[in-house]
């Protein structure tokens, strides 16, 4: 069995922000020589998200409405959480945005549909902040 | 390391439908011949969802009801997605739901508990859409 | 390829409460001797949820009033579910909050950013229900 692990670093300069990481994870499946087996790649803060969806402006336009309606950021002073914090909001976006996608290697190529992306969410941005990618196969 | 790939087709009558698919992947382990591993069964298309939960008919109903209050599928004019497309609605769903599951394999089954059924979620349907079941183990 | 199997169980005096897990799965992992591969803990009941977030009693009032917000609990009767049952908003809770994490572990660690906690979110307690922790690598 092989592994490999990777650290990508994001910094994004609004608040949240979605940003297409599949060509990065393209090149870290390549590096990993495996041509069969799992890619597991996780938010390792806990305001953030992996996920998988399509690469459209007006649905990430959407997103943002959305998530905001669901779980609003403002005002701060909602949630009990934000004694020290404002990111309350953040650690709700995530959950329903998910932590983390499990996605198969065949062939050593990512398995996907026509239309699947892997975006990394940012929910509480404006700072250094990482995501993990972990593959295990032959 | 064994490793096993299986397309599963659906083309559902109805905009939006859940499917007990979990016949289908146990036929898939079965083929597999893994007795120790891990499944990951994944939506193909991204306003579709693969998840767990009960098989209960009030439940599934109750669902519809929900998720069509989270993330209304009318207007069609409040997304912006919805340009060409419809089916914005579709991907917020999707996102509550979940794109994937991976499920423990042992002893040659699907582990899971006594009310654990695995589900094909569809929220924008009347096409050939399908998902991904892929297993990995020895 | 190693692979190792436990259930965790848990019984809650309340209907809703979120446990910190991670000691029991850092235990787990210990006892599997894996080094390099992925760690899956999912939820074996369809009321309840296994989720990575913060350890913050803040931030987990804040997720109780948000999940009630989004999926109240009563009245029981807004849900066709519950006929025999009062628990159908507990199936929805777990939707947003997950079934599963799948975690990787690199060099005999639980692979986390610096505030990674994995949480069970029991949301229809005051019973014996249990998880299950399944561990495959080398």
């Amino acid at each position: 069995m092989k592994s490999y692990r990777k650290e990508l670093w994001f910094s994004t300069s609004t608040r949240r922000a979605l940003i297409n990481i599949t060509p990065e994870i393209n090149k870290c499946l390549a590096e990993s020589g495996v041509k069969e087996g799992l890619l597991l790649c996780n938010a390792m803060h806990i305001t953030a998200s992996v996920f998988i969806n399509d690469d459209e402006a007006g649905l990430h336009h959407d997103y943002e409405v959305w998530l905001e309606k669901l779980a609003p950021e403002k005002p701060h002073s909602q949630y009990r959480h934000n004694g020290f914090e404002d990111n309350a909001d953040a650690h709700m976006k995530r959950q329903i945005m998910g932590r983390e996608v499990v996605v198969a290697i065949t062939d050593g190529q990512l398995d996907f549909g026509p239309w699947e992306q892997i975006f990394y969410g940012e929910f509480d941005g404006k700072r250094k902040k990482r995501l993990l990618v972990k593959i295990i196969g032959e």
